[in-house]
């Protein structure tokens, strides 16, 4: 566990960005796409069927595994790797979002959180401290620093009062995780669509100084054209020499318009949820398996895919394993998703390398728009 | 497809067999269990991981498929092989059981059963000649004589006129599989509990000639103990040279006792059904996962397994999944009680192979008696 934890920058075009983070657990190849392991587990797939599909890193909720099965038990099995069988790296957020989208009762102050557990009504408190406490019991390689997602729309007062808080907590964070050789701390940029107070809070992080930064309080309602708006100025404003990563995002488009705009890393639920309710993405758009029209048809998902799925299944025989309520589809659509979505990061991260990325976002707009497949 | 459809019988130990039926899609090692997968997938399982876990062969279920997605449906996808992606051999159930267990308004006469969808009310028509073409149409390896499956408890006359009533359906189902090579028809002796009505059953089976034998009526509430006696006379009355099927068992304890009886072949829905209620069969008995008191057991389900679920989870990992709701729950446990199926199939076999079946089974008892883990 020696090696240090290191981003190397291996290509630029434009403002896209080839890299790869180094962990003691495994190196991390950017533009990356983290698959959501939400409860120790990435829904309807075994760990190694992740790895498969190209994932590098998965994310791990700690809201969620604070309440079950427990961060302490987690602790007590070897922590989450060993726990959920995956060896590569784990970021974990910091359970900040999700406490306040999902608790009851919830009190927000200076300190922190307290709220009740939304699956037994038990009582528990979430702070920059306990946050850490957590996400090292868990024994996270990245560690989010504990923040507030300011809500959308906010007024710039509103903004700027979360924002500072948040960059509060973001010293606590720091301080709190201390000195951990192979694990990394991430800090979190707010400051809503406000240009300024995301300056502010980048330079307030940088003060603190983070292994990494996430641009966060997008994908919140906002809509995909005020997201890429922030995201023209708001990535330039963190270190050139460490990774960008922009939570809970997104879609195939939101994904390749964030990467131009200089993103190094996404997570989001979409490919395994969509999965599950039948939604397919393919170089030629959505597929919607549940419709009548696929009863019969033989050809694959997405001809050009080399999943499981794609390789040795109809869209018929999904269309009836979907109808039928087989858990073999959300299984099979799950894998699909997701070996899309590291096809996409590869196809990205090969165009940048080539600083060919220009053309590659055309033909992956073209190709959605006019049902050819593009080179990926 | 020219290689005969063949039974080597190898070895004997008391009534018990060890043997192997060779097909054109490969050998099937006898004692043999066979997972079901119902609607073209056996329920939370990849196929080739079903044939990770020494499956030779896989029971699909006329009933269903024939609804949804249709035997037609099915026939232009290729044949049930090709469809639901597993290329080894399938038996096909005659639809005679599930029809009068699970369709509405049926209708039972000498020409078959009428019946109306449990899926979507659709009318519909099951007789030796349907189901043979159905059969044929999902290009089933090992096709069932259309029978009905006696009920249980019926007195000596109700038996009888049910028996009498297969037996000609049996001859109907032989006229009309017609001559198919490299694919085999099995009839079904009944007769209930009466060994008259078995032995003349038999007799009318073999006149008519089939390439296997199944032993059917039982594993329908007539309990275990009635079960074995039935089976202590009735398999010694079909054919030495052909294989023997016991339809619908069972427990692992039933399972062992009727290969002490003389039976080859049999199919279950018990370990994935069971899998996906937390229930898994060990060597030490059944562990129920979610029990509190495995919530922080760092031991695997059964330390002498060597399938996934055993080999990377722990007992915790499987409770909180199990308790979480999360797909990986149904697909680990599932997984184990497959490969715990097919490892007792594969020690009863080798124990068959070295003379020592009454050992193995005093061994397989003892174990499950004493918490000792016997030599499987």
């Amino acid at each position: 566990m020696a090696r240090p934890f290191r981003f190397q920058l291996e290509a630029t075009d434009g403002a896209a960005r080839r890299g790869a983070i180094e962990t003691p657990r495994g190196t991390i190849r950017t533009p990356a796409f983290m698959p959501v392991g939400t409860a120790a587990t990435v829904k309807a797939m075994l760990p190694e069927s992740v790895a498969a599909t190209g994932a590098d890193i998965l994310l791990g909720n700690t809201y969620h595994l604070m309440l079950r099965p427990g961060a302490e038990r987690i602790a007590r099995m070897g922590g989450l790797h060993s726990f959920m069988n995956w060896d590569r790296p784990i970021l974990t957020d910091s359970g900040g979002f999700q406490v306040m989208s999902l608790a009851e009762l919830r009190k927000l102050t200076e300190e922190g959180v307290r709220f009740r557990s939304h699956v037994d009504g038990s009582r528990h408190m979430l702070s920059p401290e306990s946050s850490m406490e957590i996400q090292r019991l868990l024994g996270s390689d990245i560690v989010m620093a504990f923040d507030e997602c300011t809500p959308y729309p906010a007024d710039a007062a509103t903004a700027r009062s979360s924002m500072e808080l948040s960059m509060r907590w973001a010293a606590r964070s720091r301080a709190a995780f201390g000195d951990r050789p192979g694990h990394a701390l991430f800090g979190i940029q707010q400051g809503s669509v406000f240009r300024d107070q995301r300056a502010e809070s980048a330079e307030r992080l940088i003060e603190i100084g983070f292994d990494g930064y996430a641009v966060g309080g997008l994908a919140v309602g906002e809509g995909q054209e005020r997201m890429f708006e922030v995201l023209d100025y708001a990535p330039a404003m963190l270190p050139a020499d460490r990774p960008r990563y922009l939570m809970g995002v997104g879609k195939p488009d939101d994904i390749v318009g964030a990467v131009a705009r200089g993103i190094d890393m996404m997570d989001c639920v979409l490919p395994t949820r969509s999965g599950r309710t039948g939604q397919a993405f393919t170089r030629r758009g959505v597929v919607n398996i549940k419709n009548a029209r696929h009863a019969d048809d033989p050809r694959p998902l997405d001809e050009a895919c080399a999943c499981p799925a794609c390789r040795a299944y109809s869209r018929a025989y999904l269309h009836h394993v979907f109808r039928a309520g087989e858990i073999i589809a959300s299984m099979l659509m799950t894998w699909h998703n997701l070996h899309y979505y590291q096809d996409l990061m590869a196809g990205m991260r090969a165009a940048i390398s080539k600083g060919r990325f220009a053309e590659f976002e055309a033909a992956f707009h073209a190709g959605r728009a006019e049902g050819d497949i593009p080179p990926l």
